[in-house]
């Protein structure tokens, strides 16, 4: 009898009432990278983009047009795009970059982007960490950005993110993200990414916050969810939204990532961890979960440190 | 305005239809150490036990009465139990121990225990493999030890293992683990832990075997969890349990812990993390977190190496 080997599939055994597909937002190029110590070469992010594609990753984002004065790590986004453009998954699957404002819009639209996402706050403290101005002005600051982008034609996603708690201000409540939510959505995004920035959301939470946004009339399909594991809900949040109905999920592979600038923020959830709950669950995601472990144990060893993901430790 | 620091409990928003109170079942003195590479003296062990105690923790297995060949670890079980007798925390919660014999019962016996617990496989070839034995055979050995336990007035907890997967076997079907669950409840258990010995389960997983419980007539309260986090999990699968209505979770303190004979074990679901959930779910658990997480602290640095408790670690 030989000595088993990890399983590298989950058992699927389905469950009533969840969707048939969901889909992945690979986030790890922009907020895993963003997060890294040392900049990454443009070379293996231009690697690490297309593997996630030939992984079956159905949106990839990869960068942000921020100020390389803030985030040097993503100084490199023009050669990053542009290099992407030339290469085997120009074309595959939307790639969508951050854009923190007109100027960042103008950068993004002079390569060619067709999807662009927005980064805003539900707190008042928050949005003057972050972005300097108050939470009323971040929508002043938005406006035009959205609007032209519409009028380009570019799909525009908006994060929100302290959407469960602050970690200056404490519990944010339900009623307040929505109305952030819904400020956002009238400016012209078609889909707003609820982040809970500093991990300290349960499932109950999750759950109330839907209902808040649906009881506001904002249907779960023009919701995401982006969690992180700072205290280990990460996953089991991500049920309650599945369960929800939600059917996008931002991960970041190998769980890299977090907010740079929230002293408590640790890694996102680690899109393996959550392949591999969909796959059991039956739900389907069009991702190869050996090619996106195998990506994420490569990336490991460019970045010389391993991955936070325990499904890319077992597998390892 | 002051950096922030992370919060060291997490907001309370309650969900409609969870039990008012769970019991937490702390494993880690015993599933914990069991597992380690060196052997913790026994004055760090009677430390342990004493501070989860006090930490709230409601019951706390504290060790087993295996051969000491086997599991070195803890062949210090009856200085162990002698210290604890005469300490602080003496008759303040129950402290079963793990017996997997008629001779390990007489140890416990001797030793004035009032709760034991047996360890059975749901499948042919981990009760090959580690006990030695049939599947059949296993009733045989647990039927004189837990006729004596109940006539010395003791109370029975059966683990059964491999309920999800097994590693020589695959999938293993609901049928079979209600099969040998049921066996063990006739022969006098009075409650099952079911574990996801290597981490394999989902979500659904969870679900559609405590259902297949229910269907046989076993309630929920008959029944615990005990889910390893090998594969990420682990606290999913204790939300689903959680709203299925079990109301017993075992967990390791700080996230200690495994199967010594199952090559792809890897820590239990960490109390913390689950203590975590529970707290923000409003779930009564009688547990101290902070207490609770400085305690694993303190183990880590006594065992040398992090907790891989994601809570332990972010409030370190």
């Amino acid at each position: 009898m030989s000595d088993p080997t990890p399983r590298r599939l989950p058992m699927v055994v389905p469950e009533a009432g969840l969707p048939a597909r969901v889909t992945v937002y690979e986030v790890g190029p922009r907020d895993g990278l963003q997060n890294e110590q040392r900049t990454v070469p443009v070379e293996t992010k231009v690697e690490l983009v297309e593997r996630l594609v030939a992984a079956g990753l159905p949106v990839v984002e990869v960068t942000s047009f921020v100020s390389p004065r803030w985030v040097p790590q993503l100084a490199d986004a023009e050669e990053l795009l542009t290099r992407l453009a030339s290469g085997p998954a120009a074309g595959a699957v939307p790639m969508p970059v951050l854009v923190p404002n007109e100027r960042g819009l103008e950068r993004a639209l002079a390569l060619g982007v067709g999807r662009i996402a927005v980064f805003a706050s539900a707190t008042e403290t928050f949005a003057r960490r972050n972005l300097n101005r108050s939470l009323e002005e971040q929508f002043a600051m938005f406006e035009p950005v959205v609007a032209r982008a519409r009028e380009e034609g570019l799909d525009v996603r908006a994060y929100v993110s302290m959407c469960f708690g602050d970690p200056w201000e404490g519990p944010v409540a339900p009623a307040q993200v929505v109305a952030v939510g819904r400020r956002l959505l009238d400016l012209g995004a078609s889909q707003l990414s609820l982040g809970d920035t500093i991990g300290v959301g349960t499932a109950g939470h999750v759950t109330a916050l839907l209902d808040a946004f649906g009881a506001a009339g904002v249907a779960d399909e023009r919701l995401a969810v982006h969690f992180h594991d700072t205290y280990g809900q990460a996953l089991a949040n991500a049920l309650a939204a599945l369960r929800h109905g939600i059917t996008t999920f931002d991960a970041s592979a190998g769980g890299l990532g977090g907010c740079p600038y929230a002293g408590s923020a640790t890694g996102n959830l680690a899109t393996e961890d959550l392949v591999w709950l969909l796959d059991g669950l039956g739900v389907e995601t069009g991702v190869d979960l050996d090619a996106l472990v195998a990506t994420s144990r490569w990336l490991a060893g460019q970045l010389g440190r391993p991955s936070p993901s325990r499904v890319v430790a077992a597998l390892a």
